[in-house]
């Protein structure tokens, strides 16, 4: 038996409340078969007198001091399920401060101040874990860490948010309009009251850059990922998808250039039906890692909910107990992350799809391929669906691979042109 | 940086090769990035005068001599790249017990030994790792041992072999017969001179049997799974796939009952298009795990070839050289393996599909139809497409979910009837 390891718990919500459950369930098999014994000693949590209390185990007390349990003498581990930056970030530091280890899924705050709190895990000498903060529970961030050590990560990227999955999937699937899908994953549970972070990227950009940090070991800022929301796409564009043998998926994707530059971006990609991540649908993340000698691996799994998220949290409990929570691997698998290197628009190529909607009269495509052909764009084909509304008539042109700075610059002058209904949308196209 | 790590290296096939060339290449990153100094001192390989020298490093001297490099004293990691018994077993054990760590690749070994040799690590308090020895690149053996420590494993199962898989995927693709598609891959470098391990199975029940191992803590012998052959597939089982909606798939599959008992096999499914194994093509592995409280996983990737089992390798060396060789997690994930506790075909069910060629002739039937109906199994659908040749025509009928054992009963009698051209073929419906 390794020696107990007494639990602090700040935050019981959905994540801390399947974490109480897990370890109730899970503790016998891990101190029989593993010979780890974690002991839940504290929870806190605000406005303890709001919520149902939880059945904990003898002896745990209940409090809604947060920083007191960050920082007791009785507690070795502290589980950070607060989530945001504040008070979380102002609690994780201070129990690294107070020697103790420390286990998040937090990956706001991670992406925000992760190297500043992995710099006072190493001050402190003990372990900052954080698998739950990416895909839930997809292993994905040991693997980085450990499993790929040995070959050069050339790519990540990956369907990094349940809620714009489960609403892309509900659209394409059912037909219906965003605002009506995202309206019955609200009522299912898969978006919450406020889906501002999921649905416009804010969430799958904290992810990538944690992945791009671990991938590549630079330096990755937040405001380093381009990011686009699902927001704008309509049942058309899930027609014309269809017509091009494609489903749109928000995609997070970072990638390193021969000259070592990091290109990321979390968007709305219009992806082959053939490929893997067609088929991961609803709340299921995916997590695909190209290699230099590895070539492409695939992960599945749940991305998001209480007991997904859980079990990541224990796994890395489970590690820190093993080890004796002196971490032989930093946090983010190098000790010191480099700068970071940014690639721009110019640097990212793709076939697009251009969808606009106008009111008809003659001489449309012509005004739109004379602007496409003026920056040097080769238009691959035009799709026009039998609509009938002359009024607001929805059209797709796809193009051959363009560099996004030239598309850009394109895309200013086609969306001045004087007949648009509303403005163009534009998609990349991915294998 | 950690201290140097000096590498013997045993055997220099495909995967010792890619090695060598690996450290060449990922050295300076290793030694860079990671702290990581990994040295290459000595390389032993039968035969030498017979291959091509490799390239190797200033000061790595080369030799016959596999046992000498094994418990050479300035050597402190052995990488064991020999493959199969003898004399890998002898080597092996002859490293541990001279106190170095030992890297290898070899499932048979590991599959028929392992337990023996865990004890030898850990008596002489070295690491002993095998990543590379199940569905190559793909990092699910420390998956199981430690990111799903903290959740209860309830299947796991794959596509553990990449030659199978191959084989199975152009008979789909091309039309073509067993046999001609064999000698396909072997033209292609993804079959081996003698394919037997692979096509009949016993690859991937090595395969299945270390994943059990991990994912359950039994001590899984390779004789309890169950090992059928995909050689018995002809294209007529494709086209009736096809009309059901399926594609055969050779799957190992380790489940454990709620009484804990393990049902272990390797053999043909025929797995929905829907599915996410059904994508899974050519040389490339999957290896699905479901869990009680995380739900289900998929990890997919290259399952063999030089380079992705020799970045396999590479990761173990580096975890070994992060941790000092003191592993904090023993090789099986848990201390002592219990013991094995087999569940048997009575406790297989599944819907079944049943191929038969016979003689046409008035009444056939009625008297299959009868020998299941004595046997209280449901028919669920008869299928016949339009052949011609009707001294041998093909006909499927699949079953409702059906025990294993009492199908095999109503086997043993269907193909004791007197029509058959061929000898009944039954293969599992998988979602």
């Amino acid at each position: 038996m390794t020696p107990p390891v007494r639990l602090g718990l700040l935050g019981c919500g959905t994540v801390g409340k399947a974490l109480v459950r897990l370890l109730a369930s899970e503790g016998p098999r891990l101190r029989e078969r593993l010979g780890v014994d974690l002991r839940l000693v504290a929870v806190a949590s605000r406005n303890l007198s709001r919520r149902a209390p939880e059945a904990l185990p003898a002896g745990a007390r209940r409090c809604e001091d947060l920083l007191a349990v960050a920082t007791a003498p009785d507690v070795d581990v502290v589980v950070e399920l607060v989530g945001g930056l504040e008070p979380a970030g102002p609690l994780v530091a201070a129990a690294l401060g107070a020697g103790k280890s420390v286990v998040t899924a937090n990956k706001l705050l991670l992406a925000s101040r992760g190297t500043e709190l992995a710099g006072l895990a190493r001050e402190a000498g003990v372990a900052l874990a954080f698998e739950a903060a990416v895909a839930g529970g997809i292993p994905i961030l040991r693997a980085l860490r450990e499993s790929f050590a040995g070959d050069t990560i050339e790519a990540v990227s990956g369907i990094l948010n349940g809620t714009s999955n489960f609403v892309l999937t509900s659209m394409n699937r059912t037909g219906r309009a965003y605002a009506e899908v995202l309206s019955e994953a609200r009522e299912l549970g898969y978006a919450e009251a406020d889906p501002t972070a999921d649905v416009e990227g804010a969430d799958a950009a904290c992810k990538l850059a944690l992945l791009a940090r671990m991938s590549f070991g630079q330096e990755v800022p937040l405001a380093g990922v381009t990011t686009r929301g699902i927001t704008r796409l309509t049942p058309v564009d899930l027609e014309y998808a269809r017509l091009l043998g494609r489903t749109p998926r928000q995609l997070g994707i970072a990638r390193r250039l021969a000259d070592g530059r990091l290109l990321l971006s979390v968007r709305t990609h219009l992806v082959s039906n053939d490929s893997f991540l067609a088929r991961v649908d609803g709340p299921f993340n995916a997590v695909q890692v190209s290699t230099a000698h590895g070539g492409d691996f695939v992960f599945t799994g749940r991305g998001a909910g209480g007991d997904p998220t859980a079990t990541a949290v224990l796994a890395d409990l489970v590690e820190i107990a093993r080890s004796g929570a002196r971490p032989a691997v930093p946090p983010f698998g190098t000790r010191e992350l480099c700068p970071f290197a940014a690639a721009g628009p110019a640097d990212s190529v793709a076939p697009w799809y251009l969808r606009f909607v106008v009111a008809d009269r003659p001489g449309i495509l012509a005004a739109l391929a004379g602007v496409l052909a003026r920056h040097g764009i080769n238009v691959d084909a035009v799709f026009q669906a039998p609509f009938t509304d002359k009024t607001a008539l929805p059209f797709v042109v796809t193009l051959e691979p363009v560099d996004e700075e030239r598309l850009e610059r394109a895309l200013v002058e086609l969306a001045a042109l004087p007949f648009h209904v509303e403005a163009p949308l534009s998609l990349p196209m991915t294998p």
